[in-house]
């Protein structure tokens, strides 16, 4: 096998009380990544569709976490990557995370599985240092694993998959305007008041609990965030009515995905999901901003093969 | 039914990363009460054995829980309460839970069940509140509904029955130090940096997911608590001693058993359990403090009747 086409989810992470630790794939978004095996080592980036987003590999993502991980292998030859961006950078549904982690898991795919999917974690989140400055795990770790994720510990690295029930769907409403990680990051506060605390962790029990009886009131009750949704909402114009409209036509819950500003809900059932996205678009609408919605089952599988290797 | 005998179990809270929110009712440890319905509107508390606190149903927790659920329920006769404590007070291990959540659970027996178990809950909170200052309901819950229990918010209440994992046993230490929970809250800081918000609601994943997947490693990976123990820890003896023996003869995790001074460990099996409690004991023989230790299993069933009803 010396090409690969691959398909690299989109991710929501933090997913309302669980900041930095909790994150899922997407079905139904997602980029395309080609990586070649060539003779010269290191890593080119050929081509990038969709996005305006640096060629040179030690200033992209899937090339920053494809040159961590040949540090580290026995490889004698290189790859060329040439990636189809459908993900927009700075949505807030893991772009960066969907081309490192795709990059790295299809160099180990050529390599001959040297290392476990596991192992490739580090690497992709080597990517996500580059874009946002900090090595975190949330989108990496559900790109490569599929369905939820746990980062249960940083130091050290430990990567949980969380049982996903069958009829969860989201719902994402990305508001066209950039707002950075980087940026997002810099506004929260650094100190949380312990009784915030309290509530955010019984959050994330509840949540954790509810995935794995399947309880979908019990998830919508726990998607709840007193500490990061607060400050990050105000950075996303109409959050508050997007929230407002999805809750009544059905959604479980509904916070921001990721850093923002893409919004998401959740609902049991595609039809519900397809509600909550024409009342998020119904919001919009008369705001005159431009927006792209999405509704798709969580991906079980994590990046993946497609249309056969050669 | 005029009068009940109950088992009112003694139950670890908190459980290291779950301050607040996490409790486990326990088998081999626990109190035994009586309740008698008389003539006489109100409660009275007719006896207590095993220890000096007060008979006045106003300032006993198992009084004040009976008394605010007699408010609440149409009943024009009383209760005598006599209670055999086993449970020492100041122990760590849910001693005025066990009474407060004991008297509510058997009242209700007798008036009929006219209310749930979920239903029961505030009314032994009630009786925390005298306790300790602040009507917590981290040792009521497994009290009343047995195994692991989750309080994912406190307004509004909401308490989630968690997995049991089968061959999960406790083995606590308690130093016959007396510390009140009161004066344990108190050396709390009331801020808390976000990072060890992230560590904490990690582990409080970590630990939901290990307790439903029956993974007793990552229940012994989760057992962290970077917030409450550094302080809380040195107000017990030996601390950091009896964890490290606990761990070195096989213990899952071993942290504070509510606001101690009692130490908990997990373990995987009744065997393990027993060594851990020779190591606990090892430590603090030397040490000529008085100490009791108990090994149990999980209860499931919370409080119950016992030794058969007239």
């Amino acid at each position: 096998m010396d090409i690969i086409k691959v398909f690299c989810p989109a991710t929501i992470a933090n997913i309302s009380c669980g900041f930095d630790i909790l994150g899922l794939a997407l079905n139904e978004v997602g980029d395309e990544m080609t990586v070649k095996k060539v003779a010269e080592p290191g890593i080119r980036i050929t081509s990038i569709i969709g996005q305006d987003l640096p060629l040179e590999a030690t200033k992209n993502v899937a090339g920053v976490a494809g040159l961590a991980l040949l540090q580290d292998v026995d490889c004698d030859f290189g790859f060329d990557i040439a990636i189809d961006k459908r993900i927009k950078a700075g949505s807030g549904i893991g772009s960066s995370a969907a081309s490192a982690a795709g990059a790295v898991w299809a160099i180990n795919e050529l390599l001959g599985r040297p290392l476990s999917v596991d192992q490739l974690v580090p690497y992709a989140m080597a990517g996500e240092k580059l874009a946002s400055g900090v090595p975190h795990a949330d989108n990496v770790a559900p790109v490569l694993f599929g369905g939820f994720t746990l980062v249960r510990s940083y130091d050290p690295l430990d990567v949980i998959r969380i049982h996903t029930p069958k009829e969860l769907y989201a719902t994402i409403i990305h508001p066209q305007i950039e707002v950075k990680t980087a940026d997002s990051r810099r506004i929260l506060k650094t100190k949380i008041s312990l009784g915030d605390g309290v509530k955010q962790w019984g959050n994330v029990g509840g949540l954790i609990a509810g995935l794995y009886t399947e309880d979908y009131d019990l998830i919508g009750r726990s998607l709840v965030d007193h500490i990061v949704e607060p400050i990050r909402s105000m950075l996303i114009p109409g959050f508050e009515a997007i929230k407002k409209a999805s809750m009544e036509v059905g959604a479980l819950g509904c916070g921001i995905s990721g850093s923002g500003p893409s919004v998401f809900a959740f609902s049991k059932g595609l039809e519900t999901a397809n509600s909550v996205k024409q009342a998020m678009e119904a919001v919009y609408d008369p705001l005159e901003l431009p927006y792209e919605t999405h509704v798709s089952g969580v991906n079980l599988d994590g990046v993946r093969a497609v249309g056969g290797v050669q």
